[in-house]
């Protein structure tokens, strides 16, 4: 019997069943069923279309999915476990073949269901620059899925950040795609060590959308494509054998991903040789036919979306519907339909879901236990980037025993978390629903942190709007202070509902509302402020930095490294210290306090650039020598703090890089460098290893990350840090197609950040 | 003797001599010398590199070009013809071989020498939507530039604008391929009629730079690359018979264009049969090397651009220095020195170059004839666009008789004038050297068209920098008078000098400066601001334009055209009319005097799209449904008005739009409509006819320009204007990488703007 590229062995269970399914009861394992659609929930997204099948129709002949039964309204886990289980029974017994659904779910930021854990959202995970601890995240989400009876989480997101206008950065890991790739990869491992199905979306290209408008077309060409956008996705098929993948929405260079044969089954499955499930992004099926126009109507698309390797619709079957009668009056080949079906069934046969016995729910489960906190803890810890700090962090709370926390989001519990959080994608369309978790807010944490601190606590304005008429009582607070804590940025929502998360783009990079005003107005007051961002994206924030310390004279490309402009506003009318955050999370509050009384030290770095304008965008710090500052252009894109930047309470050196003179292709080379611990506090380094080709075939990047490591040192403390590169993470697509490394010389540096070259070494690859 | 594919038929006067030349001879050739070369003029380019030959080195065997000799620094042309017939006899005389140089010269808003005309910018060109008045500007720049010995003129540029923030947008002539590529080739005919060979540039890609930056890379596949930048270049070259090509500087995708055989040799030349001369853009050839970073040093950085394509090294031997030595010591086939050679000298004598008789040199010469102001005036009339307009235009100068005229742009010559203009290319770097030509200004011109009126004048802002303190007088002159006419806009120069031009990048797209700041304090006086932009991009305008009228309820893709928005300001805080002017040229303020008097009714259409932000960039209104505003993101890039908007002091209407039922793939459609001038001014409508492929294999724009025509009606007069169009016009690269037309339905529709679908008809493409 001959494999299909890219198909599992085939097994004789499945090809038994196979030859006994009627056309309807395939086209039923192919597509998903939501049984909680509400229009509050995906209204802007499912547009005219709503699912024409009712549930006992679109179940009579068997269900290939249920769609997120725990993520879309508020339902207590052990009743709804109940529902799932006997719903699971009645499959089995009721539709002749018997088969059970395989059930999805979100779990971008821990399950997106009530009462379980919510950790940072993904781009904490890249500022952590911690693969193993989000394995460990990976795999608690993984235990909480399982035992509600969940078989797939649609989870992680790899797009590599290309443009911070858009909404969805918050679900992304980092602008590297290392970083992307390890971390995410990480997170695959954790989840499916729990016998829980990952789901890499979303494949490819969508973070490049036009002006980070989301699923607008995206202008790439193929090696950007191949060297930038993919390797996170081959990283974890490959190295971490993750078994679904999702479409990405958008179109590249006209052709949607949904429809094309190239990625789906050209890279995804004859390249790399997935042999899992390819599910479709929601609604982006009929997406071709309504959005794209590459299909006259819904069976067209469906035909193309098959044709090119979607196995599933998700999540109704909007046009999958119409698949039994296209093979039947034979628009469809039933080989093409076979395939699909062979690949669901040997995902539940895989699951054990063909033996599943559903006869005992659980009946008590805490999705939120004292160890899931923990690790969300330590993540939200280890993912706060200290941008400045003039000596105010840590809190000295002998001389700063008045405090006054300001700030919208200094006692708000939805604005420690990201998009796709339950509380933030679900519970806010459900007003009065407690969150199930608890959700300290740094205001509570605060005055866990300091309890013998005097707090005042008054929000000053709203994430969003202009209403000004808080500011005078904010002004008020910090004037009366011993020192400000001002927490502002961004309330994660969806569609238009928040300032950032999917569907919430933007065309401006400052600070929404009137926020920016807030701390102006505080800082002005002469009471130092320490400014806390909460953020789902980087913002402007020039105007809140002092000029980069210690970067002068290091060089990178064209430029020489200097972030002070003209307008630099003098340091007396900085805050005294900025903390950037990317949604940390139900335990991001007292990380925070634990960082401003320094319980811990600060060590997450940048995952993204700091943008000096949303008019300067796209930028990427892996970009060539002429798309960054150079003397042909006016416009100046280089970042407020570079990708990999981030302080401590402490210092740290890196001397004496050592490289192989030389490295073969194919190999791997050792790097060797110093790291030492020159301040007075124990703290943990993120060793950052880059890399520049100088010469090359393509234009390559001026600074490209190849290795990192987290490092923690005592205080005068050093360390000797190894680094084992596979030389083939240099290897780009070359003039002909191809991709490979190229003999010539590599320039290694590592430093504070992807711009600072405190310690280089060449190698020569022969 | 085998022909390569895209060579001229072999001649046997040049085989003659290529048998006879030495290496050195051949490479001399094969470069351009330029003569008054100076820092000031070329510095940023330039970077570290300095030419290392002087030219009696560079030309003791021969030289290729002489480098703009009249447009380097301010020579009186006759005396330096008398120099440069000189020197054409002393190569004839003194070199072994005895051939001329060529001599070439920017040419884009003229010919750019001291005392030459001045027209209006490439932008303004669009604005005009009149080929055959282009063709007839471009003979008579083509008729000075013979005068004076010109061989060969560096325009046009048929660059698609991409994105607004691009410093180079005044240079380019629209957003629409179609537009850019009838006009384009409409110049290069009127170049060529005069024996003065076009250059078409930049080929290719290069207004799609990252973000707009200079010189930055460029993001795009495949098939946008074919349908919508390539295009103007392939209808210049077919229909045109353009007989140079310029490269772009950037790179497409990490390979830059200088380096780039499938284009510079497998598209041009073999695949559109181009069998002229690749000349290459200043310096860009050893940019691969210093700047891309794709070549070791210069030698490697010839031999790639030679072997691409690259047959002329501009404007200095700063890396083809080293082809001769490259040749002999066996890193270069002597045949692809040879294949640049001969492209060469067939030029040369294509041009009569090879039996050019230098004897008599021009004695007189006028640059700027009366015939050549009258074109000058002509098209800066047809290319003003009338944005609103409450009934204050035209002016009634009885009811206003004083006449406030306020602005950086109102008393000032430079403002009509491009970045490529003589005076502000190089007259900029010498100051105190007269403009040569006559410049009046808005002032003068108005001074003159209103005789009786009485005026005061004032600048009340710069154009760039944030001094207020002139704000006072301007707001005290517009209260005093009837009516204040606002003149504000960019002031266009090179790399940092002024606000738009090459180098001019923004990362903003509001008036430069405080101008909305002084617009905006002269409204608020009450008295009736007529506000004219004179710019070289499309600026932020929304806060000076009321909502869009007639609109509402016409769609296009998804959305309903409304540009009303919540902050839309109240009519009584707006000026009473919006001229925009693109770099209108000598004759610009007569023209606009004429406009504002109503002498000339208003007539041009915008060739690019109003944006709404930079933060919105890129857009184009060549979107598919996903690349505009949609329902899934917050970001609205809807431009303020959309490509092809424009309004006279009369209205138009068209209804009765007919085409065929069906038209095969290879053939032309008959499109009719009936266009009524329903006010009661003569006046021209630019009659636009748009399409949309409603269902396609690639996503398709939501609307795409087929066919266009200006027409002249009397009030009350109606005319059926025909449209012949081929339905190649349609075609787009498919699935398999072809380009074709492809079966299916094309909704076409007539009206005042892209989106605005006044008479509506369907065909199938059969």
């Amino acid at each position: 019997m001959p494999q299909s590229p890219g198909s599992p062995t085939r097994s004789p269970r499945v090809e038994g069943l196979l030859a006994r399914m009627t056309l309807e009861e395939k086209q039923a394992q192919l597509v998903g069923y939501w049984i909680d659609q509400g229009v509050e929930v995906v209204a802007p997204m499912s547009g005219e279309k709503k699912s024409s099948t009712r549930y006992e129709d679109a179940s009579a002949n068997g269900i290939g999915h249920l769609t997120r039964v725990y993520g879309t309204r508020p339902v207590d886990p052990v009743e709804r476990a109940a529902w799932l289980w006997a719903e699971q029974r009645r499959l089995q017994q009721q539709t002749r073949l018997g088969i059970p659904a395989l059930v999805h779910e979100e779990c971008l930021t821990g399950l997106a269901a009530w009462k379980a854990a919510t950790f940072p959202t993904p781009l904490a995970w890249g500022a952590s620059f911690d693969p193993a601890l989000v394995e460990e995240v990976g795999a608690a989400v993984g235990s909480s899925m399982r035992a509600l009876g969940i078989h797939q989480g649609l989870a992680p997101v790899l797009d590599v950040i290309r443009d911070p206008r858009w909404g969805r950065v918050d679900e992304c890991i980092a602008e590297d795609p290392l970083v992307v790739g390890t971390v995410g990869t990480a997170y695959v491992r954790g989840l499916q060590s729990e016998g829980v199905h990952a789901t890499l979306k979303h494949f490819v290209g969508y973070s490049a959308s036009r002006a980070g408008r989301n699923h607008a077309p995206v202008s790439a060409g193929q090696r950007e494509i191949e060297d930038v956008l993919l390797p996170p996705f081959e990283m974890a098929v490959r190295e971490g054998g993750a078994r679904s993948v999702m479409n990405s929405y958008s179109d590249i260079d006209g052709l949607p991903l949904a429809a094309d044969p190239r990625y789906l089954t050209g890279i995804l499955r004859e390249r790399w040789g997935f042999d899992g499930v390819v599910v479709s992004d929601y609604f982006s099926v009929d997406f071709l036919h309504s959005m794209q126009r590459v299909a006259a109507d819904s069976a067209d698309a469906a035909r193309l979306a098959i044709t090119a390797g979607i196995d599933v619709e998700l999540p109704s079957p909007d046009a999958f519907e119409t698949l039994a009668a296209q093979v039947r009056d034979g628009r469809l080949a039933p080989e093409v339909l076979d395939q699909a079906v062979r690949r669901v069934l040997g995902q539940k046969e895989s699951l054990g879901l063909l033996d599943a016995d559903f006869s005992t729910p659980p009946t008590a489960i805490d999705l939120d236990p004292a160890e899931h906190r923990a690790l969300a803890r330590r993540l939200a810890e280890e993912s706060v980037v200290l941008l400045s700090n003039d000596g105010a962090l840590p809190l000295d709370t002998a001389t700063a025993s008045r405090i006054a926390v300001i700030g919208p989001n200094a006692d708000s519990a939805e604005a420690l978390m990201g998009c796709y959080s339950f509380v933030n994608h679900v519970l806010a369309t459900h007003p009065g629903t407690p969150a199930g978790i608890e959700l300290p807010t740094v205001v509570d944490a605060l005055r866990a942190e300091f309890p013998r601190a005097e707090f005042t606590t008054t929000a000053g304005c709203d994430v969003e709007g202009t209403d000004r008429s808080a500011l005078p009582v904010a002004v008020e607070a910090a004037a009366q202070a011993d020192v400000a804590i001002v927490v502002v940025g961004d309330r994660a929502g969806l569609f238009g509902r928040g300032t950032v998360g999917e569907g919430n783009d933007v065309e401006d990079l400052e600070l929404p509302g009137i926020q920016r005003e807030l701390v102006e107005a505080v800082v002005a007051t002469g009471t130092p402020v320490i400014l806390i961002t909460m953020t789902g994206r980087p913002y402007v924030l020039d105007w809140a930095l002092p000029p980069r310390a210690g970067a002068a004279g290091t060089t990178t490309g064209l430029g020489v490294v200097d972030a002070a402009g003209a307008a630099t506003p003098s340091p007396a009318a900085l805050p005294a210290a900025v903390l950037q955050t990317f949604f940390p999370g139900e335990e991001g509050a007292p990380a925070l306090a634990g960082l401003l009384s320094g319980r811990v030290a600060p060590s997450g770095r940048l995952p993204v650039s700091l943008p000096r304008s949303a008019g300067a965008q796209p930028y990427s710090y892996l970009h060539p020598v002429l798309g960054g500052r150079t003397d042909v252009t006016s416009a100046d894109p280089t970042p407020t703090r570079p990708f990999g930047f981030g302080l401590s309470y402490t210092t740290f050196t890196h001397d004496d890089l050592t490289v192989p003179a030389t490295v073969a292709a194919g190999e791997a080379f050792r790097a060797i460098v110093r790291v030492r611990n020159t301040g007075r506090v124990e703290a943990t380094d993120v060793v950052q290893l880059y890399a520049n080709d100088e010469v090359a075939s393509v234009t390559r990047p001026v600074a490209q990350l190849v290795d990192f490591r987290r490092v923690t040192l005592a205080p005068g403390a050093e360390a000797v840090v190894e680094f084992d590169v596979p030389i083939d993470r240099l290897a780009f697509t070359g003039l002909d197609g191809v991709k490979r490394v190229e003999a010539g010389t590599i320039r290694l540096w590592v430093g504070g950040a992807c711009d600072d070259e405190e310690t280089v070494a060449r190698l020569e690859i022969v």
